[in-house]
């Protein structure tokens, strides 16, 4: 996290003055290549070179050391031996450095001695309040020209443009640059965060959604400095920003060091946390970096698409249905035409055009006809933009169709994507489109992918803005609770507490009385209805069915003496060490359909609620979904519409549906509980029924484990 | 289907002569074009112009018709006026012709008075046993130096490869050649299908395999034109050549379509028929058209790897992560290194290098320890293949890289595949390593996505050979099942007739005796083992059930009587007028998990096997799976792990793995079935029940459809 002093991070991306200790001439050396590409980028500010053994670098005066500055450098940029970083980091927060990008590798990522020596570069910078990038990282740029900042040692340096690219690793930063550069996609900034001793990916979101010349942020991480905090800074700047990223590290070295600091249902999930913790900031995960490139063109461009209907307008069959195919997938939305548009469209078309959506205006089409049938499908209510594809099959030149569709962008406000089927993106036709704003693709399963990227953030932006609900808490039934479980040294809570404390916070269980005679029994089962439960009520037991402890349905009251007598003989044959307070007698739960709900909690992530099917479904088949808590009630819709056994609920073979709002209030109530309630490591509602629409939700066992006390939980 | 004379199509791809019906020199038409492209391409043969209009066409001496050619043209390329093609059809046969490709539209594709012209064209073809392309299509090409035949109007002509290429849309075909013409893609052969009135795809993949220039089939298609072919001719074909599909049509107009003509279970998932199609033929199913070029690249290559261990070299961690996980997400396996392998890679590289899969040998690497590297880990047994991805951070350029792996290549037997990060495919280093048989990528994702996909091209060339297993049948019984149901105008079976017929195919059902009085049951019921279950006899009642028709969990000899007495009352009661043979006293079947075993029968793809769990698994979570019958036990093996919830099967709980062989076996008993009686439409066995590892299947209710006597059913 970074500790300098400002959120815009000014002092890394706009400084007045670098200082470049470690700058050389020497060829091939980083420092050599670096101050090149300071020079060569433009910079607005002034560069020195500080190295005692050189007297100029690239023709540049340079310095012996810091101290012989003749002023102050807002920023360093430390390309020294390991060893020496920590003494140079000082240097520069006594010449007065603000913020520092420390390209030097051998720290924290070659074990325990360079762990040391990155302790020590941290304190120095804390010392000084300086923001750091790195160490062992590939640098920092920016293509604002009034600052002109190349801080890299990259081969290559892609055009000024909108999109921001943060990177955990140095390489595939320097390949993304090497990328961007021969395709021509624009970056305003990039950042190689590196060990991420001092910035991180949460502070850059931040400094990146304050920068007027991004419009776009490109994230590739293998781990999230910290999930908790990324969770809050992502979710504020997808607000006005999409963010995309890639996490990688899903099933290899990363992910193993990863399983073993966290729970067993978490373990396995552990990619799925990351999916949770995207889904409810708003970004957008990409598979794979080609996609990722395809998905920024589009954003890039600023078209925005107020919702998911698509209009495909095509001069081919083939290609049309691929698009077609290609949007369903992506869950956009295909209008038909109205009567009215298909009238006139099939007068102007061709007799053997298809006058629907797609529409094929087959071969014969002319300009007039592309720019007349685009206009017409985005005059439609419900088409909230449109695609092109046209195949060479035509009787137009690719410079024609570009030319109708810049006209029916003219006067249309909704945006236009194409697809020169066949076209590669280097070629001067989609130049001259993409220039004039026109997102253009080579196959049509592309340009839909765009598309769809671009309806879902914004049916994220435009998502009803609900808060976190707080429900109605008995905090001292709750407190005490945990207090006393404390006071008798557990960290396994008795059933009847963690009841006590789970109802403490809204959640039903079956009513129940705890009886101390037969004749007590007796009296309250009636109230209670038949079929009851009888359970034996003792600390000591944990697994009551061990000892014969459990009889369920009981129907009437000689059978429940019968019950009694039964279970009395058994335990104390079986537990005869065991302290009884007597028996629980409870209303049998009716039936519903079983799922789990529980909390987990996360060194990185904090605490967690776990959702899913109850039984077979979570252990077999592990259909289970995961939330960051608190969280909001939209969250809770999802979690419980995304496991593959959903439509359990919604009821089957003609069963009423189960009351899924219900559900949805109890995983908010766990939300809550979880996020207040930081002394527990663990919980389980396992099974939890859900009853019929209108019937709520009961649990029927609860399960609570603390952290143990010495452990000082992370709070949410 | 191709009526014409050879499997070789050499009519199609070879002519000595061809005759342009309709060649052209006004510009923009299609006879204009493709008479240049015919000449410009280099064709060796004789090309003859025909048209009355010009005495010459593009400077080659012109006929006004195909009568005053000097000799017979081998084939016809037509270019006329759809009413005036099956004319010109019969024109070339009697002018002695073998083949035509037919350019004209105006046939099926535009409704009824076209689908008229298409069968007039067909008759005429059948009557000079000519083999038609088209009509309604792009044309043929051969890039075959020998031959230089380029019968399409396509604006661009691919280099000459071993790619060839079958495209149902000719728009989509065009679009094709322009990309693979822009990205220097080598292609065979290319045909456009168009409304396949004569040559489909099953010809010509017969046709393909048999050109030694092709290597590899790529296929478009919307529908096959005949499913069950399909799966014949592919089979047969990919035991040679890899062949890769886009199937598309998954979600438009095209499957609404074919919606229509199917049963319900099917419908629901055609797209499903057509991945068993796929699966049983050892076609790969691709899902873009980006995909489809990334993974030809490599086939068109000639690597082969011989299983799924990869080792991956590269000199930066982060793109190693990315490979990694692809890897994993692929089926691949990441061999870790022996011992000594590993002692030795970490001697010579730098400390701070990662010495593992991946190895990462940093930014420091230089070419010796790029080659070295790459033979060190392909040396290593279980290592089947090598992945270098090189990022531009290294101390070496790219074609020092280039050569280094060309080093390695030279020493060893295995296949490399490059992944320079970032670098276009368009650049020289690509070209360099490409044209040196190492296929190179811009993204990691990118290479492991082939190489995953020549892995599982050869684990299909080299799966066990089985044959479909042909189990003893009781035909006689089987027929008269059917014979009887038939005699009776029934079409769906009476449920005792059901289990005839499945007994007679080996299916087991639980031992039962018809009971004509209390006494029979009585006496019948401990031979068969309490629990037993009661049920009525009745042709006339089909729904037990509803009428208190059946009984279950008897446990003794009095519940018996008592169950007999009631059942009597209650069947008489609600069904006076059915006529009651008898109750059938059965074993009830002991505990088992519920699956599902189905027949369907499609137009196309001609009898199929449905698979999935019983009960909701089926229903609400649409868990099946199809095979086209008959298939072999790898196929039954294949369709049960497939299911998601196999893990049922597998043992949850603790609980005994079910019997997996046997159900295996009764997949197979019933596609033998589906394919040995076309009079069967339907059949399901819901549930059937799979018990504990060795002790079999038994399936508990039969319901069989028949086809209506009249409908003639496809024969498997």
């Amino acid at each position: 996290m970074n500790v300098g002093r400002s959120a815009e991070l000014d002092e890394l991306f706009r400084p007045a003055s670098i200082a470049v200790v470690g700058a050389s001439n020497r060829p091939g050396r980083v420092g050599t290549t670096l101050f090149r590409n300071l020079l060569a980028a433009g910079y607005r500010g002034i560069a020195y070179p500080v190295n005692p053994s050189w007297k100029s670098v690239s023709g540049v005066r340079c310095y012996p050391d810091l101290a012989s500055l003749p002023e102050a450098p807002e920023l360093g940029v430390v390309i020294v031996p390991a060893a020496a970083v920590a003494r140079t980091i000082d240097e520069l927060g006594r010449a007065g450095a603000q913020g520092a990008v420390v390209i030097s590798a051998g720290f924290r990522e070659v074990g325990d001695a360079g762990a040391a020596l990155e302790a020590e570069l941290v304190a120095r910078a804390r010392e000084h309040r300086m923001s750091i990038v790195g160490p062992n990282c590939f640098g920092v740029f920016n293509t604002d020209p009034e600052v002109g900042l190349n801080a890299t040692f990259s081969e290559a340096l892609p055009p000024a443009g909108n999109i921001a690219f943060v990177s955990q690793s140095g390489a595939l930063g320097a390949g993304i640059l090497r990328y961007a550069a021969s395709e021509r996609i624009g970056f305003s900034r990039f950042v190689s965060v590196g060990n991420r001793a001092g910035v991180d990916e949460n502070d850059l979101l931040t400094a990146l959604e304050r920068d007027p010349r991004t419009r776009l942020i490109l994230l590739y991480v293998e781990s999230l400095a910290n999930g908790r905090r990324f969770l809050e800074a992502a979710r504020e700047v997808t607000e006005h920003k999409p963010v995309l990223v890639i996490k990688s590290g899903r099933t290899s070295a990363g992910e193993r060091a990863a399983k073993s600091h966290t729970g067993s249902l978490a373990q396995s999930g552990r990619d799925q946390l990351y999916d949770a913790v995207f889904a409810q900031a708003g970004v957008q995960r990409v598979d794979s970096l080609g996609g990722l490139f395809r998905l920024a063109k589009i954003f890039a461009s600023g078209l925005e698409m107020n919702g998911p209907g698509l209009a495909i307008v095509t001069n081919s069959g083939g290609p049309g249905i691929v698009a077609a195919d290609a949007a369903i997938r992506q869950g956009l939305q295909l209008p038909g035409l109205a009567d009215g548009v298909r009238a006139a469209l099939a007068a102007r078309l061709p007799s053997i055009a298809s006058v629907a959506n797609p529409l094929d205006m087959t071969a014969e089409a002319d300009p007039e006809e592309y720019r007349d049938s685009l206009l017409a499908l985005l005059g439609q209510p419900g088409v909230d933009g449109a695609l092109v594809v046209s195949s060479p099959a035509g009787n137009v030149t690719g410079e024609a169709v570009a030319r109708a569709i810049l006209e029916a962008k003219a006067a249309s406000a909704k945006p236009i994507v194409a697809c020169l089927f066949g076209v590669s993106d280097l070629s001067e036709e989609v130049a001259f489109l993409e220039q004039r704003g026109v997102p253009t693709y080579t196959f049509p399963e592309e340009a839909v992918e765009g598309l769809g990227s671009l309806a879902r953030y914004r049916a994220w932006t435009t998502r009803p803005h609900e808060p976190v609900r707080t429900f109605p808490v008995e905090h001292e039934r709750a407190e005490q609770a945990i207090a006393r479980a404390r006071a008798a040294g557990r960290t396994v809570l008795p059933e009847y507490a963690a009841r006590d404390l789970l109802r403490a916070y809204g959640i039903r269980f079956p009513e129940a009385v705890l009886a101390r005679t037969v004749e007590d029994a007796v009296a309250a089962a009636p109230r209670l209805g038949f079929p009851v439960v009888l359970k034996v009520a003792s600390p000591e037991i944990s697994h009551k069915t061990d000892v014969g402890g459990v009889a369920l349905g009981i129907g009437g009251t000689g059978e429940l003496r019968a019950s009694w007598e039964r279970m009395e003989r058994s335990v104390r044959a079986a537990a005869p060490e065991a302290r009884i307070d007597g028996f629980e007698v409870e209303a049998q739960v009716p039936a519903g359909k079983e799922v789990l709900i529980g909390i987990q909690r996360d060194p990185s992530f904090g605490p967690i609620v776990v959702f899913g099917m109850g039984g077979i479904y979570v252990e077999a088949l592990r259909d289970v979904t995961f939330r960051l808590a608190p969280m909001r009630p939209r969250s809770a819709q999802h979690m419980i519409e995304s496991v593959r056994s959903y439509p359990l609920l919604r009821g089957v073979r003609g069963e009423a549906p189960s009351d899924v709002p219900a559900l949805a209030e109890a995983l908010e109530r766990v939300s809550q509980l979880a996020a207040e309630r930081p002394e527990i490591a663990e919980l389980d509602l396992n099974p939890m029924i859900v009853r019929p629409a209108g019937h709520g939700v009961v649990a029927v066992d609860a399960r609570i484990v603390l952290v143990p006390p010495s452990r000082s939980a992370p709070s949410a």
